[in-house]
C-alpha cells in the first residue's frame, strides 16, 4: 500500500511519513522557508559565530554555556579524549577491508562494554556519558583512519580545540586554520536534523531503557545507509568520475537522458536553499588554494551552475562538504563517520530528550498475511 | 503533551501507540482474543507440533518447508554454527562484568565486520545472512555464558538438532530429552510478536540500506532495554526472593500495600490470557522433578493462583519461562540473550520484508522549543 494513496485508519502509513513521533524543543527544520534552529538559534549564526564545543554543549543543554560554563565544558571533552587501549588492540586485528562505519559501529558497542558506568541511570552521568561520546567518537574515527592506512594512531593533543584536535588525530600534523575551521563547521553544520532516521533510531531504542551505548550503535548502523549518511562520499566518487571541468556538460546530458540523480541536489526536507550549503563552499575556495588543488573546487562551481540551469535544484549540504572534505585529507568512504562524529551530539541531546518523561515506542503492524491455517505435519506438505 | 489526551494533527503521538507503521504479513497479534498466528498458523500447534527449524524457516520464507527443504535448511543452520575464532579471543578479553547483551551487541557487530558477505545486497546473500544470525547468536550467548564462568566454549555438535545443540553449547553435556524440548518451545514462542521495540528498531535501522549486522545490532541494543526484554529476569529474582511458598500471601500483601508491580503477569497487548503462558508450565514440572528442585515449579502455581485472586490478572509467557530456564542451568541475567536467540528469526523475517519496497522511515517532530532567538557572543553570556 503506498504512501501516496489515500488513508483510512486501518492502513500504514509508509515510513511514518508526516506523522509526529515526538514533542522536541532541541531543533526546527523549516523546510519551507529554508530555515534551521539548533535550540531556536539559527544555524547561519551558529556557523558564523560559535565552535562545536558551543553548539553540542546547547544542544545537550538547551542554552549557550557563559565563559566559565563552556571552559568547564572544553576541559570534560578534553579529559575524556583517549579512548581504552583494548579499543585501538582491537582494532588493529579487525579486517582492514570492513567499511569503516562497520568498525565504528563495533567500537561504539565495544565502548560500552569497557565503561564501568554504562548502566547508570541518573541525568547527571547520562550527560558525562553523552559528552563521553561526543568526545571519544572522533578518537575512534580517527584510530580507525589511522591504522586501515599501516599507521600508528596520534594521542590526542589537550592544546587543540575538539576540531583541531580531530584533525590532529586523523592527519598526524597540527592542522592550519583554515583546516580547523573546516573541520569546526562540519561539525556544527552536521550536528543536529530532527527526527532523520538515526536519531529516530536512538530515540526507539534508548525508550526500552537500555544505555546509552546501545542507542548509538544502532543510531550509527542507520547512519551507514546510503539513503542517510552516504550521500557526500557519492558527490566525491561523482567529481573524480567526472574529472575535469570540460567533461561536465557532457556528464550532465547523460544522466538526463538515463533519468538518473545529481548527487548532492535537492533535499527531502528542504524545498528551497538548504541552509548549510552555503557556509562551506567558501572554505572549499580557500583549502582549494592551499592545497593548491582548485580544481574539485572549481568542478563543484561549475557543477552547481549546470545543474541548477538543467532542474531547477540548489545544492545541499553534501555538496560542497565533498570537496571541502578532500581538501583536508579525509578519504570519501570515512566522510558517513565524520558525519556520525558530528551527529553524536544531535543523538545524544535527542536521548536525554527521550529520557525525560519516557514511554516506549511501539507502533502497530497492518496485517495483511495469512487468515488462520491448519497445521500440517511435514511428511504431508 | 499525554498520549491519553486527544490527538490534533499537530500533536505529538507518544510512544507511536495506535499508529500502523507498516504493512505485514509476518504476525497476527490478537490481543483482546489472546490469539498469537506466525504467518498464518497458530502458534499452539506451532508450540505443539512444530521445531524452531520448522517455525524459523515459517518466519522467513512465508511457508513451512516440506521434508527436502527442511532437511537443506538444518544443514544450512549447522554449516554456519561455528563463529570466527577471533570472536572467541576479542571476548576471553573483554571485562567479565558487562552485560551478557552488551557482549552480544559487540559480538554481534563484530560479526558483520568479519562477514565477507554483510554488504551484499541480492535477497539469496540477505536470507543466507540471516540464517547464518538465527544459527550463530545462540553461539555467541553459549560462548558469553561459558567464558564469564571461566570455562572454554564448547565447539557446535552437528548431530544435535538447534535446541539440543544450544543446550549442549551452555552446559557442555548433551541434554536430556525435557531440557532440549523446552529450549525448542521457548525458541519457538518467543520468535516473533509484531512490530514490539526491538523489531520496529530493525526495520527503522535497515531501511536507511545499511546491511543486515546493523539492524540486529541495534535491535539487540532495544531487547536489552528493561522495558522490553528483561522481564522474565526480574520473574527469576522475585521467586528467589520469595524464597518458599510460606512467603508468598506476605510477599503479595506487601506489593499490594506498597501499590507494586507482579512481574511476570498482565500484557501490554494481551487482554485475556497470553497464549503462549501455557505451553511452559507443564515444561517446568517435568524439568523441576528431574532436576529434584519442584520447589520454583510449585511457587510458580501457587503464585499465579494468588495473585490471579488478588488481581484478576493472568500470567504471561514470561512466568513460566523464569523456573524454566532456571531448571534448564540458564542464570537469570542470560535469559534476555535466549529471548535475543529466539527473536533473532522475527528480526530476520521483518528486515527481508522491509526491504521488498523499502521506504526509509522518518517520522515529524513537534516543536515545542524556542522561536528563533539572537546569538550572544560568549563574553556576554
Amino acid at each position: 500500500m503506498s504512501a501516496d494513496t489515500e488513508k483510512t485508519s486501518s492502513e500504514a502509513v509508509k515510513g511514518l511519513k508526516g506523522i509526529i513521533a515526538a514533542d522536541s524543543s532541541i531543533c526546527l527544520v523549516n523546510g519551507t522557508e529554508g530555515k534551521l534552529l539548533y535550540r531556536g538559534y539559527n544555524i547561519d549564526d551558529l556557523a558564523e559565530n560559535a565552535t562545536f564545543e558551543e553548539v553540542s554543549f546547547l544542544l545537550l543543554n538547551g542554552e549557550l554555556p557563559n565563559e566559565s560554563q563552556l571552559a568547564d565544558y572544553q576541559n570534560e571533552l578534553k579529559k575524556h579524549r583517549s579512548i581504552p587501549a583494548e579499543l585501538i588492540d582491537t582494532l588493529k586485528n579487525l579486517p582492514e577491508s570492513a567499511p569503516p562505519m562497520a568498525l565504528l559501529r563495533s567500537l561504539t558497542s565495544l565502548a560500552g562494554v569497557y565503561d564501568p558506568d554504562a548502566e547508570e541511570e541518573s541525568y547527571e552521568k547520562r550527560l558525562e556519558i553523552s559528552i563521553k561520546l561526543i568526545s571519544q567518537i572522533p578518537t575512534m574515527v580517527a584510530a580507525i583512519h589511522r591504522i586501515r592506512k599501516g599507521l600508528e594512531p596520534v594521542e590526542p593533543d589537550s592544546s587543540l580545540c575538539h576540531a583541531g584536535n580531530f584533525m590532529y588525530m586523523l592527519n598526524g600534523e597540527k592542522p592550519s586554520e583554515d583546516a580547523t575551521r573546516a573541520m569546526d563547521l562540519i561539525l556544527t553544520l552536521h550536528a543536529e536534523h530532527g527526527l532523520n532516521a538515526s536519531t529516530f533510531t536512538s530515540r526507539v531504542i534508548i525508550a526500552t531503557l537500555p544505555d546509552i551505548y546501545s542507542a548509538i550503535t544502532g543510531a550509527i548502523g542507520a547512519l551507514k545507509g546510503k539513503l542517510h549518511g552516504g550521500a557526500n562520499t557519492e558527490v566525491l566518487k561523482t567529481l573524480f568520475e567526472i574529472g575535469s571541468i570540460e567533461n561536465i556538460t557532457p556528464y550532465i546530458k547523460n544522466v538526463r537522458e538515463n533519468k538518473g540523480k545529481f548527487m548532492g541536489f535537492g533535499h527531502a526536507v528542504y524545498q528551497v536553499e538548504d541552509p548549510r550549503a552555503k557556509h562551506l563552499k567558501e572554505l572549499s575556495r580557500r583549502l582549494g588554494e592551499e592545497t593548491g588543488e582548485p580544481k574539485w573546487y572549481e568542478m563543484s562551481i561549475e557543477m552547481e551552475k549546470q545543474v541548477y540551469a538543467e532542474i531547477k535544484r540548489n545544492c545541499n549540504v553534501d555538496f560542497y562538504s565533498a570537496s571541502l572534505q578532500h581538501y583536508m585529507g579525509i578519504p570519501g568512504d570515512l566522510f558517513t563517520c565524520i558525519f556520525a562524529s558530528s551527529r553524536i551530539a544531535g543523538w545524544c541531546a535527542h536521548i536525554l530528550e527521550q529520557l525525560d518523561g519516557n514511554k516506549i515506542i511501539r507502533p502497530k503492524a497492518n496485517y495483511i498475511g495469512y487468515e488462520e491455517r491448519s497445521y500440517v505435519p511435514v511428511s504431508q506438505r
